[in-house]
């Protein structure tokens, strides 16, 4: 264990839980060339209960297949990636991006998924830093009643700050929390929509991490684990398999289980070597290094 | 302007002073392949007053031609690159970098420079990154008596966060403002022997950047500029030329002055295809991106 959430790793409890097979989850983009119905049906013959399923991914299976083969399988979908991408130029295309997100909303509730994955944009669209995270909040705060009336919460997910010009504007724990303690202000305490997705590859540097996790409390919606490898292959197709880099994954795993979160953990790993790889043996490979390291 | 400092940019003040190219000057790693004479007499020919050295660029050149070089030029030595690199798997090997840190402030007060630019080192050694962090500021604590002694500065440089593995677990301004806290009590308020380089293209993705460019209010020792360009080249060698990327730079300046700095403004850029430019057209370049820009 190298590189832990900061500060949290010290204390007891959940400290001693072994990992548990039952929470992993297959992100579908950890064997990218499956389709939904491969992925789904791949985690049947693995014995994984849970899969992490992409837009454009079920847009290409078509809703109904999808929803079918989580059925016939009982595999269930831990989140959909992704709604965000909130910052544009115009008032018009701004409101387009609303839109898609209550599509993606419903999507989520088709699927049985209770969180959508927010990656909430960056600032190509020519817009100043600052301005871009209003229009992310002011984007979050438009879209949460239809999430909450459709049972689904929204997971602001904070990408690594390499990210920020192209993806994400958010890029700290910090300045999730801060988001959804304002954005849950018209729901209950005990039941937010607004929460947060701790990604230990985008998130595992930041100094605060470890408090942050335990000031998301009952805010996780989901945990993300990868590893960061060295040298860094490539910005975005460059994550490694748990246990070939420097993320301390125990630490993190303990970390948000002290936070409270009993949900399923999602292997998430976007590596153009490994998607070379067959599915079959990638979730195999998956399994052993969750047991070992997270 | 695009990413600025958040939330410093609305005051007024220095906001209106304009750049004056008489703070700007070469990082010669943006001109990698000259020799420290070579940086210094391009500068000169352009009718710049400052240059930012490389310790392996020194020692290729002599110490004592590198001053030579800065003499006869009149071209002032605005910082040297690089101190730090205190984390290590044994108490020998940090006594070693110690050792190293000690020649680099000998190097920095020979050549005039009131700066040495520290880059803390990462987890390589296979360390924890919290306990790797206590070597930084204990590394740091150890040398700063010796670099008060020569009347030279220690500058710790937050780098990005995508190297928080492999060369620096600094990653944010408040972390080094935090460490130049404690770290400076032994020394008078007005005049810090630890302080931070704010470099833009390591800190522009902060939504705390602004506040802790104020914070750092007297112990700024040093501004890098260059620019963030996507998608991106490459982790390390993929900086872009001011302007041609996504940062706020202007801000930038705006938020560095008014915190009171009034030293030289470092143009440091890592980037294959600048490097395979001519020396003097580049520093041509970066004079009127500096104006246009900075």
């Amino acid at each position: 264990v190298r590189a832990g959430a900061a500060g949290a790793a010290s204390e007891r409890g959940a400290d001693e839980a072994p990992p548990d097979l039952g929470r992993l989850s297959l992100n579908q983009y950890t064997t990218y060339h499956w389709s939904v119905a491969e992925a789904v049906e791949g985690c049947a013959r693995a014995g994984l209960g849970w899969v992490g399923l992409w837009r454009d991914k079920v847009a290409a299976q078509g809703l109904r297949d999808s929803v079918r083969a989580l059925r016939e399988t009982g595999v269930h979908c831990s989140s959909l990636c992704r709604g965000g991408m909130f910052p544009a130029a115009t008032a018009a295309e701004r409101a387009a991006r609303l839109d898609d997100n209550r599509r993606a909303i419903d999507e989520c509730a088709e699927l049985g998924a209770d969180t959508l994955v927010l990656v909430c944009g960056g600032i190509h669209h020519g817009g100043d830093v600052a301005a871009a995270r209003e229009m992310v909040w002011d984007g979050i705060a438009a879209i949460a009643p239809d999430a909450r009336e459709r049972g689904v919460r929204l997971g602001i997910e904070p990408l690594h700050p390499m990210f920020c010009a192209d993806r994400s504007v958010v890029v700290t724990l910090g300045q999730a929390n801060d988001a959804a303690d304002r954005l849950n202000e018209p729901f209950p305490a005990d039941d937010p929509t607004v929460g947060v997705v701790v990604d230990a590859y985008h998130v595992w540097w930041d100094p605060r991490a470890g408090a942050e996790i335990t000031r998301a409390g009952n805010r996780i919606f989901a945990f993300h684990v990868s590893d960061w490898i060295t040298p860094l292959p490539a910005v975005l197709e460059g994550r490694g398999m748990m246990g070939d880099g420097w993320i301390g994954l125990r630490e993190f795993r303990r970390a948000v289980d002290r936070a409270g979160y009993r949900g399923p953990i999602e292997c998430e790993i976007f590596n153009r070597e490994l998607w070379e790889q067959a599915g079959d043996a990638v979730l195999e490979l998956m399994k052993a290094r969750y047991l070992a390291h997270v």
